[in-house]
């Protein structure tokens, strides 16, 4: 979930017919939000572009599901070649999801040698909390103070995030007033710019306030008689703003879990199959083995993949205990799309590229910033990108970063907000973005922050 | 999720390939299983039938969720021309989305107006709860004995078949020793046979005594400060064994949650599309309107496609406090899918064709019972068909329903089993199963009984 801010039925000037079906989409009810003031109606996509109706192609800068690229042929040719010949389940045997498990494992530290299957992120963060309180006997859960993990209810309650702002009665930048359930504790995530220690701050200096915030939350826990079962983390930290550097804070707080006896679980929903660069997930930044590696989005290039790695001695007492069956997850036609993923992002060079070209974009935002004193930092990994506004005082530039996405828009480039205060711009194109289309979107963004 | 025996490794006689490919599977860990004695591994499915690396077709009448027909070539052109033009997400305006949810509510009654979507049945289940939550601001949920409603922890926690009979440490048919959710109760499905009511039982019967649990297990809560918030029913009771006769249990359940200002929760993931015959949906049989239907696996046959419908009255509080979105659910390809197998039921006739065929089968399955003294009852509507068996002192035939199952694999027919005592012979293949096939099933079924 993205935390950019959704628009409901303020339609400007929209063509005749995306007005009627804005009024049609009430059958989907009030939870349901359009991204932009003006809704975006695509059509067809290829690669890094969307088209209209009337046939104006928008640059993706926004779109991790699709990292291979919207409707990669070889992706929808599995798809079609594997729903032709057989979509069964995972209680009959069959080589595909055996042979895309070991596929993943292989991707993995050693010691990751387990996969398990779901259809979503939701579902492979809620199997997770499953695991982890079988494994554990505890229920003491710690998050990021904006975390967001998924929709079910388990994952509802400890995600901040996808409480609405009235709802949590929050000022901006203030802690949120948490319906969280009373076995959940928030950390700040490891952001240097927020915790006022940018220019000076090391990596030693993030990550050790980082262990204290972990630190400070297991004792508040058991203050409460609650035993800390794990550490659960998005290992790019989206929805808290992206935080990728210095890196450390990820090794420090799986330290101090594992040593009050919890369980650390990184969440590469948002980070993981080659975003971050170089690294197929995340977590490696900081050379860590997590005991749970959670995954989705990019996983199926849209079709609904998910799934979890972990070690085969965590899931003994879940084995044994529960059953587990997952209707579609790790079916033959999920298991076909996830290897043709697999293979399109090895034979592509896709995590190097994400490297290569995200170290090119970084270099032009950080340029930018130079002569548009709006933008506080540039930062992320890869083809993840975080660029922080802030407003005229020096605060989050919460409306000045919803102007520059719109206007992006309406400019043909589509990008999206995260952070706690949505004053950060979400950069997270497919990984077959070039440094051309790197070029296109900070010349676009130029112009739209000369604007504000 | 089938309650079915699941066997581990017991590879009886498999090929080389297969029992190498089992060997393989241990990448799962251990929550996964297999069906029958000697793993079924097909490669290829058409229509109802499935065909192993040999060649031999296996006639399918276990499989709910193709049930336009394994590999409908509808379905898969339907696939692969939205997989072709665009898959994104909800947050973009989109025609398939909107036109999907005004075709399933108009086949709902009226007050049903508003759909949400989802991956999965557990995710839809999920939701659910997550509404009834916010819409009554209670926790208290009522469910069946048997009870399987999905894999996610908020699901677990009120499922009583995830549970493995070991960790349960229930005696066969005893009273299960349920950790489920302290805000959870269960009540005895409307199970003729199992209440000693079989033969002289009539519908008021059944319904008042399944009224009557209800009111207790409300009672119960109060008792413990929890006020009701759902009454959640499998329509068709399937991991109770297949209840659905005679009518008027559900009527009377949702009649006693709503004198006590809880809402009824139809989940049709097992009952719904037309698999009772005649009708669309399984509690249209009781003449209710559920204020929440949840749906799943045949919507998408196979595809990751699953959802709700409900009143939108009832969503307001959800929609006002918590953001909500589904990655996957309702992306422009789920929703082509899932319209192209609303076009397949309803121009091939499926909801009538499963209420003639499914007749037709019951009708040969009770003479079967003539001959048969260890059927004790066939039961179920359309094409959900229950066969009970029992064992010579007239307890539940749990061993001989195990024994019948794997010899209809050996003689190339598939069904599962299901019931607390996983006595009962389920019976389920796609709804374009035929009386030719519905035959070729007794025929199969008498021989495996004969050898019993």
């Amino acid at each position: 979930m993205s935390v950019a801010p959704a628009f409901d039925a303020a339609a400007m000037s929209l063509s005749v017919d995306d007005a009627a079906l804005l009024g049609r989409r009430a059958v989907l009810g009030p939870a349901y939000r359009l991204f932009y003031e003006k809704p975006f109606a695509p059509v067809r996509g290829l690669d890094v572009w969307l088209y209209d109706a009337a046939g104006r192609a928008y640059l993706d800068a926004y779109n991790n599901v699709p990292s291979v690229g919207h409707c990669h042929p070889r992706i929808v040719a599995a798809l079609q070649r594997q729903a032709t010949a057989l979509n069964t389940h995972t209680r009959y045997l069959h080589e595909s999801v055996v042979e895309y498990a070991e596929r993943l494992v292989a991707r993995f530290p050693a010691a990751l040698d387990t996969v398990m299957f779901t259809c979503s992120g939701s579902e492979a963060n809620d199997l997770a909390l499953r695991i982890v309180h079988e494994a554990t006997g505890r229920r003491g859960l710690i998050v990021t103070e904006n975390a967001y993990h998924g929709v079910t209810a388990a994952l509802a309650d400890l995600s901040p995030s996808v409480q609405s702002r009235a709802y949590r009665g929050a000022a901006p930048g203030g802690a949120p007033a948490l319906p969280l359930a009373p076995h959940v504790r928030t950390v700040r995530a490891p952001d240097v710019q927020r915790a006022g220690l940018r220019g000076a701050a090391s990596g030693p200096d993030v990550a050790a306030r980082f262990a204290l915030d972990v630190r400070m939350a297991i004792a508040d826990l058991q203050r409460g008689g609650v035993e800390p079962a794990a550490l659960i983390v998005d290992t790019v930290f989206a929805s808290d703003g992206i935080h990728t550097d210095p890196v450390g804070s990820l090794a420090a707080g799986a330290a101090v879990i594992r040593e009050h006896g919890g369980l650390f679980v990184a969440d590469e929903v948002q980070g993981g199959f080659g975003r971050t660069g170089g690294v197929w997930w995340a977590f490696e930044r900081d050379g860590i083995v997590p005991d749970i590696v959670t995954l989705g989005k990019p996983m199926g290039a849209g079709h609904p993949v998910a799934g979890l790695v972990t070690r085969a001695e965590l899931l003994a007492d879940f084995g044994a205990r529960r059953r587990y069956f997952n209707t579609f997850g790790g079916n033959t036609v999920s298991a076909a799309v996830g290897l043709a993923v697999l293979d399109v992002i090895e034979e592509e060079g896709l995590v190097e590229r994400a490297g290569v070209v995200g170290a090119h974009l970084q270099e032009r935002l950080a340029a930018l910033a130079l002569r548009h004193a709006e933008i506080a930092e540039v930062r992320g990994r890869g083809l993840y990108i975080g660029v922080a506004l802030i407003d005229p005082d020096g605060g989050p530039g919460t409306e000045r970063a919803i102007g520059v996405m719109n206007r992006l828009r309406e400019r043909g480039i589509l990008i999206g907000l995260c952070g706690l205060d949505s004053n950060v711009l979400k950069i997270r194109p497919p990984l077959t973005f070039g440094v051309d289309h790197a070029d296109l979107l900070v010349g676009a963004l130029d112009a739209a922050l000369g604007e504000a």
